[in-house]
């Protein structure tokens, strides 16, 4: 999309700080970062987020991630990863082409990206009761 | 794996609030939760998390995250979702058995889940020559 950040980052139009490549998928340093080796990676087919991208561009970026966090892991000397996605203004996104977060994690490294407490209270049958997929 | 939790709700041995279920994947309702229809998606086989998990299986698993993504906006009333994963004791992670939480959002539902502030300042290009899989 002519209008969309990333896309321009895809292609060239804006720099970046590429961490990998291939032919459905881009990864970057986001220069809006939170820890050493905050990525976000992302599909090169603009689509706004999760709920409206192609599958195949879908497991491309998610294998992408996987590939990334396990390079993190195995040859750079992070001991884990979070990976964090939001699909939705009312889930916070802000630039509007898909982008999966992955923040490299260390034993003690004090960061506290879990934002869950587990804490609400419900009524959780009957939630399930509205929102299953099995009928 | 005979002691992990998720896999003893796989196998019904522990009662669990489903939401949606395929021959690779399966889905239901963290009793710990943060928003109505908070979801935990779950691949069939066992694997620890993103690091360790078979490709099919994973993309089985972010297809079913989308799956669900889109009837919970679509047929329930949300706006949008956050999609988050912890791999890593370093990354948060509590249960041992690679899952996606998946939260349901709504515009001015009060949530704050977004854990990052992106105020970090380092040298990325440092960074990106350290960490990038493109030689």
């Amino acid at each position: 999309m002519n209008d969309c950040i990333f896309c321009k980052i895809i292609k060239g139009e804006i720099p970046s700080y590429k961490i990998y490549e291939d032919n459905k998928v881009y990864a970057f340093l986001d220069i809006a970062c939170d820890a050493v080796g905050h990525t976000l990676v992302i599909p090169k087919k603009h689509c706004t987020n999760v709920l409206d991208c192609d599958r195949d561009y879908l497991d491309a970026v998610i294998e992408a991630v996987q590939k990334i966090a396990k390079h993190y892991v195995d040859d750079c000397g992070f001991d884990g990863v979070n990976i964090l996605n939001a699909s939705g203004a009312s889930a916070q996104q802000s630039v509007f082409h898909l982008h999966f977060h992955i923040v490299p994690r260390k034993v003690g490294d004090g960061l506290n990206l879990w934002p869950l407490d587990g804490k609400q209270e419900m009524d959780l049958q009957s939630v399930a009761n509205q929102l299953t997929l099995i009928k």
